[in-house]
């Protein structure tokens, strides 16, 4: 067994304990300095003043990390990775425009192993260079996102995609959710890798199928991920053919609870998000998406006061076209101040948090990562905040949010190991797989022009 | 004299010629290939195909770009580029309290010629490695910041500020008129360097000023750059002392028309729009720190419709953390979209536009800079398209606005001098003056630590 790796960096941002435990949470979102994290295997084995962890762990290799600070490993709580290669195909595009003539068109002759693999492989690649440790990614071929994932060491959250519309990976509710739980089976003594049920959206999915997730979410205690009150218009449908709202349908079928991660949750009136606070659920919130496609802005503050878990998703590159979870919290904080009016909501410390820990809680993972303490796992990732255009730096937490960008990001490390070193994958064979799809992209950038311009 | 430079990017994107002349306008903001632009002294001597550039060049040097996006250089339409020293010192407050608590009283102990000469360096030095060419800034002591410039050769206006409070730099409006157009006078044969006039505010500056700032902008063909509109309740209040809105009081003194650039402008009832339409006045547009203070979101969409030139500033640091001329932009693109409704508003190309030519022109250079064209200065900007994370590349120009990131700036140009390559500021002695400055900073630190906590 290898020796305990004593990381000393200039600030530790620990970010837990969990909210439920407040008395330690406003220390916890400081930054320490003069502290070690230990990592043992692929655990934080101690969190400690840098000499008493010199003292206790006297046969450790030393890291020192001057001028870096050290925080939980990012969690990107919703992407469609695969989507990397359609990256930029349908800008400036209204919905239907966007969905009708070029990501449904595109998505029907393309999707297949190959383009899964490939495109997760160019976002996960992207994800984890910008910090993120885990990601809860939802699209067909999951096993090949997983393949992806191993590849470049990422921890990863799969769904068990459900919809009413026939795929190359599945034929109708039923077959999704067998081939599913079957790829779920295959995949149990995967360590890294996680299941959560997700049902495309209130509008895709019948009630019967939902009444079925619902009942398999209390059984095998998985997470609900599905997209929900994105647009006026899918609330408007829902009251409309339903008589509900799509929560209040949701809710009826079972599927409200702290199980569920709502992603976008943009529409929401005060009884939507007092029926989200009420149950517990927790909110992906995905603010260049729902900027970019013109859905609207979330009303976070308001979720920040009802004490909603809110994690950020990067969503798909067709939407967003830069997978960068440091820059989408970033966004996340300066529009909840911009729209609500008010610049104390969602501080750096809060958005922090979003990024991580609750995140974490969204995926019932919080037990596991999301904050650094002895005994979770060893995803961390270390910011070199000693770049001219970081000096002076008066609270380091501040600086993550608001100054610093992905290009700061030096090291990352997933359970235990360290996967990115000084901006570059560590891996020599992840290194040579990334080479070889970049060179693939021009095999795909010539379909997606044949498809779009008719001519296949 | 040198030979010639003939750079063959993979994509150039001109933008330019002006809006006025719209016939090439989409041809313009398209990105053509197998071009090459050729830099002779400190201007574009010719954009064309590269085959006949090499024709008709064949002394010139050449550099091959390839997998290299060439546009014109970003203009940064408004900064206070000094407040560097301040980044992060006031975060998550309120206005007022940002003001009352952190900014001014650190402002009143500290501003001085040392003080703004390193805020500006360290500003100025994150703005070109970004891609910035031109910043159009406004504070005191001018001539430090303009020092600052010429260390790292980039090109900037000034605003001659005008503000009806003492400071360390003059005592009353006309002692900051009178300053200011003393330095201007001095600085008469810099080609870098510009001026403008600087009413800090409509509030802050009386109806007797306003009117000798409008006289002199005539006079002297200088633009003039002022806060205005910012908050709900600075229109608020100057309705009820004036009994006419910011922008009406403004036009009555004869301050509003196409010299006007109104920075900020977010709260904007439809005559205040179409007032600044019908008068050809520029908008400077600053996301970032309107979302940060709680401000607002400006009805940018509705600039568009009605043919307002609006160009992107990141503001300063201390409502901005981050001097990221591209960030900014995209943001604002994406809130545009958000805010509207219509994700067909404000199109990469209209964004682009809004970075170099649209700026250019609400700083009355747009015969000079703002877009490639012959005979125009060779202020240019060239990113590296071929990382991994941008693959496939199927619209450059979206590229450029919603995937690149200041990371992917390779090499900047300033009136034909190759002032930073792959990512590096050339100029030797302008490094070693950018680590003093650095190293200086934790003696601001020190000295905003004291003054915060009553010390001194």
């Amino acid at each position: 067994m290898p020796n305990p790796l004593l990381i000393a960096p200039q600030w530790i941002v620990p970010v837990g304990p969990a909210p439920a435990d407040s008395r330690n949470s406003e220390r916890a979102h400081r930054a320490l300095c003069d502290h070690a994290v230990v990592i043992e295997a692929d655990r934080i084995a101690a969190l400690l003043p840098l000499a008493e962890a010199r003292r206790r762990y006297p046969h450790a290799d030393t890291l020192a990390l001057p001028g870096h600070l050290l925080a939980p490993g990012f969690v990107n709580l919703h992407s469609h990775a695969a989507m990397a290669l359609l990256r930029g195909v349908g800008d400036d595009l209204p919905l239907g425009r966007w969905l009708h003539e070029r990501i449904w068109p595109l998505e029907s002759r393309l999707i297949g192993s190959q383009f899964v693999h490939d495109g997760a492989l160019l976002a996960f690649h992207e994800m984890l260079l910008g910090g993120v440790t885990c990601v809860n990614d939802m699209y067909f071929f999951p096993e090949e996102a997983i393949a992806a994932a191993a590849t470049l060491g990422l921890r990863s959250v799969h769904g068990i995609i459900v919809i009413d519309f026939p795929s190359a990976w599945a034929s109708d509710a039923a077959d999704y959710l067998r081939r599913g739980l079957e790829l779920r089976d295959r995949m149990r003594d995967e360590p890294l890798v996680g299941f959560c049920l997700a049902p495309h959206a209130p509008y895709t999915v019948s009630d019967e199928a939902l009444r079925r997730i619902a009942t398999l979410s209390r059984e095998l205690g998985l997470p609900i991920h599905t997209h929900v009150h994105e647009t006026r218009e899918e609330v408007e449908t829902s009251v409309a053919r339903h008589g509900m709202r799509p929560l209040e349908r949701l809710a009826d079928l079972g599927v409200v609870g702290p199980e569920l991660i709502a992603v976008h949750a943009v529409h929401l009136s005060e009884s939507d998000l007092r029926l989200l606070a009420d149950a517990g659920a927790a909110v992906a919130h995905c603010p260049h998406s729902n900027l970019k496609l013109a859905s609207g802005i979330a009303p976070t503050a308001r979720m920040q006061e009802l004490g909603i878990a809110v994690g950020i998703g990067t969503d798909g590159s067709a939407s967003n076209n830069r997978l960068d979870l440091l820059g989408e919290a970033r966004t996340a904080a300066l529009l909840a101040k911009g729209h609500s009016g008010s610049a104390e909501t969602w501080p750096a410390a809060h958005t922090l948090r979003a990024m991580t820990l609750d995140a974490a809680r969204a995926l019932g993972m919080d037990d596991r990562i999301g904050s650094i303490e002895a005994g979770k796992q060893a995803d961390l990732v270390a910011l070199d905040l000693s770049a001219a255009e970081l000096a002076p730096v008066f609270d380091p937490v501040s600086h993550l949010v608001y100054s610093c960008g992905r290009e700061h990001v030096q090291h990352v490390w997933v359970a235990g190991r360290h996967v990115v070193s000084k901006r570059q994958i560590t891996d020599d064979a992840a290194r040579l797989r990334i080479r070889e799809v970049v060179g693939r992209t021009a095999v795909w950038h010539n379909r997606v022009g044949e498809i779009l311009s008719g001519q296949v």
